[in-house]
């Protein structure tokens, strides 16, 4: 097996569970940088395609017509918590669009904020569309589509012109087509695209500094850049790692999480683009494993390694409310890529 | 890396996720029948020793004195649920004993049934002691402190007598002395032993088939063995794989969950013990690759297999209510076992 062991839960002291995986940093000219692991097999990137998911937001021009804002912006690319913030955000968003949460092809489910949830049902209240983390992206699908006046039906099947529009850009990030490597289907119901985890690298580094891509293109992913680092709390939400690590880097970080355990992270002054999967898919060793390589670029000062440490060393606590573990990057990992 | 791709999560028949991980097969004798990947690497075998640290209750006579029922039993044994059941049953047993919530050492959470935990919350109420899947085990080291008379202060320090004892037990099912082994904290505030997965496998073959055991502890065990077999829903809980397997083989298959990937199964009548460890401590694999062993050890009939179809090939279902993707045996293991 070609996988790094990039994350060890532990247990007072003892290795408890073990997370293997694969990572790369590439940069916007097409170069790998660096790399652990098996980086050429095919991944689902998911939702870390949702900022690249956004180009056609802007390009089309739908953006400008609609008016957006930062803040809707950073919801097409996000995938929320379901928070009351974001709710309100898509609900009203549609409402300017003239169409409602049934127009939404995500199902309805409860929000991921805990805390959210938690009062959600204490209120009597269900799960809806709106909560789903990915309908800011659906809502940025439909806004597109009334744009450009294509059918807003059946707009999350991979034959619709707006999937079809999204795979080309894709594409054009990601130097292959996508159209020729296995697909399968998201949780919100759209195309879920595979490519090898290196591609996934160099689509981010491209997503960092398009210089190399059309001038309309970069133009849009510049404008993303801006709406993300100035609304960070909508691309996830209050305590993730992703808008922490947006808010706390001002933007010199923009990460992204997909499910399944992918994460990845632009940085826009660097070109630099870094993909991780971990490879049994679990979330609570993506971060970790992002921030150590982000610490071993030098992209965090010592302050923002403060802000972050919650997500850098996690801790784990028990149901008395000790800690009896933590989260950290693999000791054999670390001592390679310190020494590198 | 030692470990076998046990695993594999596949989303429209391409492979998305893999869980690696050791598993082993054990008989009574203390021999290895079987194994795959690494059984010497230490495990934290968590919740899946409390068929065997039920065992003072009966031993000591605590169980005759409070006339526990086989619900009882079933429940010291379990990581239940936290349905109206378990908790009754936990609530009605600590009122015979003349105690309340406050004296169990596990904190308060919310019924890991989601069905039950949403009922609580639209209800205006909150997790608590009664709910936390170990209040069972907690309440039986209750009992037994009651019925030797030991100080229940502190019952959940590895220095009290009643952990001492309980080490003890664990040591000879498992064949080496578990004090000489690390030692964490679990999740309850118990202490949380280490042992190689090979004791672990052998630990639960001995508790499968408990012949070259003390006569007294035979005795326990069988009595064990028989509560469970009789109410199989208070060892864990409806829809749950250990519940639907001990309660599909009629007790020919105890099968028992720990945190963090690990699941063991005893299987009485063939004097058998299996233990699995993934590595990553994926819940949703452990079920899948128990129950790939148990249809190579031929100890699963049709009948029984079709009413654990949902456990042997779970699938993915989207929001949308699609299925998207299924959890699966990893082929590259199944040509192996089904080989052998």
């Amino acid at each position: 097996m070609s996988y790094e062991l990039l994350v060890e839960v532990t247990r007072n002291s003892t290795v408890e569970s073990r997370h293997y995986g694969a990572a790369v940093v590439c940069d916007f000219k097409g170069n790998v940088v660096e790399s652990w692991g098996d980086i050429e097999s095919l991944v689902f990137p998911r939702s870390a395609l949702k900022p690249m998911l956004a180009i056609h937001l802007v390009e089309s021009g739908a953006s400008d017509q609609y008016a957006l804002s930062d803040a809707e912006l950073s919801l097409a690319c996000s995938s929320h918590q379901g928070e009351m913030m974001h709710q309100n955000l898509v609900a009203s968003w549609l409402n300017r669009l003239g169409l409602t949460e049934e127009h939404l092809a995500c199902g309805a489910v409860l929000p991921e904020h805990t805390e959210s949830a938690h009062e959600l049902l204490a209120s009597g209240q269900h799960g809806c569309r709106l909560h789903h983390n990915c309908s800011g992206k659906h809502t940025g699908f439909l806004t597109t589509a009334l744009h450009l006046d294509i059918t807003l039906d059946n707009y999350h099947l991979v034959e619709h012109p707006l999937q079809q529009l999204s795979l080309e850009i894709l594409s054009d990030l990601a130097g292959i087509n996508l159209k020729q490597y296995p697909m399968g289907i998201d949780g919100c119901g759209l195309p879920a695209p595979t490519m090898p985890l290196l591609q996934l690298g160099l689509a981010t580094a491209r997503f960092a500094n398009p210089r190399e891509l059309s001038d309309t293109r970069a133009q849009a992913i510049y404008r993303l850049h801006e709406a993300i680092t100035n609304e960070p709390l909508y691309i996830a939400g209050h305590g993730s790692v992703v808008s922490e690590l947006n808010e706390v880097t001002k933007g010199a970080v923009l990460a992204k999480t997909g499910a399944e355990g992918v994460v990845t992270a632009a940085l826009p002054e660097r070109g630099l683009g870094i993909a991780v999967k971990i490879v049994d898919g679990s979330s609570r060793a993506r971060s970790v494993a992002l921030l150590a390589i982000l610490d071993h670029l030098g992209a965090l000062n010592d302050e923002e390694k403060q802000q972050l440490q919650t997500h850098i060393a996690p801790t784990i606590v028990n149901s008395r409310g000790l800690t009896v573990g933590e989260i950290r990057p693999a000791k054999s990992w670390l001592k390679k890529i310190s020494s590198g």
